[in-house]
């Protein structure tokens, strides 16, 4: 069950990788890069750090990271679609930071790497499209060196009266709406538009954090709500 | 004392990898081809495999390997130099192999990767550059799956009378002055000719492969003993 889901939703990211990113720009109204920006503003890095970055998809956030470190540290980009991988390899190298990053396929929820491994790992926009969220977390935890940080971003729900009636209609209306006009893609972005209006609320997806062992969890909201960063860090030995 | 060694071998591939191919050719007297194709004969892979090649270099056994299998299985190809890797990137996209290849640097004595994890582990033309064989070994046996094989193709030393002294003038002599030649690296070449002189014999390669618990170790001697093909099997469950 949970392997069909996976199978679909791969072959939906595979379906939508060539306009994954300009349909990124356009839904989210050219904000996307500035909520990265501003979670990137709280992560502190060293040039040398081992970093996994999950559900990587075309690899902008990976490149982002990559350009903090030096060529000693390294940028894990995974992600289950080999069509993004593609174009986040291409990027990767244009943008000169292929010497730092390694892309590969994989899941998200049993990541094929070693306890303790990453100083930090990363998810944009991947975890609400994930079947099992919680398993995903647990991985996450396994891997993060003891005293690192998780940082995901993603969707979320604004709970303001006057905003949240504004923001349904743009996801169930406009959003499937622009991937008809621009990707000719009306299926798929119904779907994407779904996870995002039935994803954990923000004080959920926290909870979830600390089921799986997260200490220090905070987050930060974007455009009254329509994003969110959460951070969580793995118990210190 | 380990880690300086490892340093100064990096720099050495590093600095010799734009002639690499080229001079792996003229080394081996075009035979390399040859070898690595009757170890593949012996490797039977399932086309879903999942395959981690150590010490790629510029990916021509990782390549190799790709081809044999369909898209849902995958090559990792591991290597510590990232000038060798971007090489091999480059091999990977123009060989249409992008879609099931991975490259990752990385330390072969600390492989970045689960226990268990694989169904076949190659190593070609690295182990001997390794400073510690047996934790190199060790960690291999670690990742393959239970049942799965290490195949090793590395020179070797001939030992039948007539033809190790030319054997030993041949890699004395003519190797470090091909180096000189054709890539104008007399000193890494007259380094990498001295390691595989003093490399271990095949009888002494196949018992440290018991000695790291593989199972139906076995070897094929290439070139009258210049080149072996070492099989060991991890303990099934």
């Amino acid at each position: 069950m949970a392997n069909q889901y996976l199978h679909n939703v791969q072959g939906l990211f595979d379906t939508i990788a060539p306009n994954y990113d300009r349909m990124n720009n356009i839904i989210s109204l050219g904000t996307h890069r500035h909520w990265r920006k501003q979670t990137m503003a709280q992560i502190h890095l060293a040039p040398d750090a081992h970093v996994l970055d999950l559900c990587c998809g075309t690899g902008d956030w990976t490149i982002a990271l990559a350009r903090e470190l030096q060529p000693t540290g390294e940028v894990i980009g995974l992600d289950f679609s080999a069509p993004m991988l593609k174009l986040a390899q291409q990027k990767v190298a244009q943008q000169h930071v292929a010497d730092r990053v390694w892309l590969r396929r994989g899941n998200a929820m049993h990541l094929p790497f070693k306890d303790n491994t990453f100083d930090l790992v990363t998810i944009g926009f991947g975890l609400r499209n994930l079947p099992d969220k919680a398993q995903a977390l647990a991985e996450i935890y396994r891997v993060l060196k003891p005293g690192a940080r998780l940082v995901c971003l993603e969707t979320s729900q604004p709970d303001q009266p006057l905003i949240k009636p504004v923001w349904q209609w743009y996801f169930t209306k406009v959003v499937p709406l622009f991937g008809r006009l621009f990707a000719h893609q009306y299926q798929e972005y119904s779907y994407l538009q779904e996870t995002t209006r039935h994803f954990a609320s923000y004080q959920q997806l926290a909870q979830m954090f600390r089921t799986a062992g997260f200490q220090n969890v905070h987050y930060q909201r974007f455009n009254f709500g329509a994003a969110a960063a959460h951070f969580g860090t793995k118990e210190a030995d």
